[in-house]
């Protein structure tokens, strides 16, 4: 793209042009030339928007509640964006949620903005292709983004770092067999959500997430903080605090269809917010999160770098050995980086 | 540990000592400073065995199944090693198998081996572990290595390239909610196999997945390899043949409890076994095995000579900035690359 087609782009993104957001996402979800720049010129202007990630098993009644939830926002005022991210399977290329025909509510109205995102490839591609989108709309200067994931992989573990809040959306009936499943996705819910609360076992689920939830799990911010890795060798104790002392994630009913519990969602979202940023947690988890952009970033520069250095044909040579059992694959990547 | 305890382990092991097997998987597995020597000097004596992945949902009855399939290899004269893969939520820490008690039909049996592994920390590195795993009970001489996984996430996808065969269990009555779920794992299966076929509902589990396979989904062998980053620019068209034009993977019945088709699923396996030596397909896949393995570690030994290199106090002052919006991610890593 010309410089100043990239200008008057981001000028009219920052004016929050709707025009120019599906743009420039358009730009930003298919890694076009223009990415990196426009992206590092949008970014003094993020971090305004609140980031609501939604994530939740296939017939939790995920989408209806992300569009009630939107519509509440709307109704305080609140200009709402939402990513709704649906992953293909990394094997097939086939899109997990489908087509969906939705947000019949918010057809039409200014101050809401709907994006689907289908990214093929890789998961940490889409991880990143989520992130980069957040920001758009949030320069944009959408007051509040929801992320929507479908719950089936790794998606929804990245989700934590690209949300301020995160809810996990359960639902009675689902049966005991994903349960195993559901284990891991339980535990990065700040608020946790049973809808469709209005059927038979919704006061039992609620119990049998309670009752997971005093098993007293490490919070999943802190696991995730933890286990990225690091570039920075001293761990600041600030850093690494245990946020999950102090906001204990409660348990919700709502039911999307009747409108029902989705106000007091609301509510709860603010509290969570207030609380995150009266505790410093969010500036301490915020300083985390950059620090494995970066060191992610870092990753993929590097070794794009040594995909330009490396000698072509000692690498053939070098798998050729390895395959004969001649060399081992640890000390083939120590003659490589000596030749580089 | 002294040079020469671990030129006697190895010996050892090459022996097939058990003992020795196991203390090595120790090393292994607790990433102990000798580690990677020993790997390196065993080797070249792996390659020998041929190892059969099995993953599928909690509930199908995968854990009995794998009994079975060892006893009856024992039964046909081969060796078996298994190595039960229990992933740790990345969150919580807590394993999603849980304990169980489990071979005994195989217990004091000295031609099989069984051993768990419960890897704390990145499901990256699980996979990395299990690797390691196989090439250690290879190079003891085992014929045949089960590696079970359970199948909630990404280490079911990462078994493709462990395993030469991948098996995918499925029972009857599972429910449709995890079907979607189920979809990304199905395409990694060479062999189908719906376990508890005694049940009701068998049949339509069998018809079911056979009208998956018939959507026609490249192979996900040949969608692991396209996905994975490269480092020879040159993609050879060998390597990139599509193996799934002529495998199709079967759908088989059995009832571990009630021994049945398990002579069959092991007849089944292999002939997989005979095809893929047979068509070259063998060759081609551990080429590119092996080239990404070569890849990732190549990634991990930058990564670490980075940590020592980049200047943390600029490293810290740049996570600042970028905090404070004065400078953006993709800047930062620039300017550290710079500072290398």
């Amino acid at each position: 793209m010309p410089k100043q087609n990239l200008d008057t782009l981001i000028e009219s993104l920052l004016e929050g042009r709707r025009r120019s957001v599906a743009r420039m996402l358009t730009i930003v979800e298919n890694e076009r030339p223009s990415k990196q720049e426009a992206l590092a010129r949008i970014f003094p202007h993020t971090g305004n928007a609140w980031v609501i990630g939604i994530t939740g098993a296939p017939g939790t009644g995920k989408s209806s509640l992300v569009n009630v939830l939107a519509k509440t926002y709307r109704n305080r005022g609140k200009t709402v964006a939402i990513i709704a991210v649906d992953p293909t399977s990394p094997f097939s290329g086939g899109a997990i949620l489908g087509d969906r025909i939705r947000m019949t509510e918010l057809h039409g109205d200014e101050g809401a903005f709907i994006r689907s995102m289908a990214t093929r490839g890789s998961l940490g591609g889409l991880a990143r292709a989520t992130h980069d989108a957040v920001r758009v709309v949030d320069a944009a200067g959408f007051d509040i983004v929801i992320v929507e994931t479908v719950g089936a992989g790794q998606s929804e573990v990245d989700i934590v770092r690209t949300a301020n809040t995160t809810l996990v959306i359960e639902a009675p009936g689902l049966g005991d067999d994903v349960q195993a499943i559901k284990a891991g996705i339980l535990e990065i819910a700040d608020i946790l959500v049973v809808n469709k609360a209005d059927r038979v076992g919704a006061d039992q689920t609620v119990r049998g997430l309670r009752a997971m939830l005093e098993l007293g799990h490490p919070s999943a911010r802190d696991q995730f903080v933890a286990h990225h890795g690091r570039l920075l060798k001293v761990e600041t104790p600030e850093v690494e605090a245990n946020i999950a002392e102090t906001w204990i994630p409660p348990v919700l009913k709502t039911s999307a269809t009747k409108y029902e519990g989705v106000d007091e969602l609301a509510d709860k979202i603010d509290a969570h917010k207030d609380y995150l940023i009266a505790s410093g947690d969010m500036n301490r988890l915020q300083a985390r999160y950059i620090e494995i952009e970066v060191f992610e970033r870092l990753q993929a520069d590097m070794l794009s770098r040594l995909r330009d250095s490396v000698s072509q044909s000692l690498l053939a040579e070098v798998i050729t050995k390895i395959q004969k059992r001649e060399l081992d694959p640890q000390s083939a990547v120590e003659q490589l980086l000596a030749n580089e």
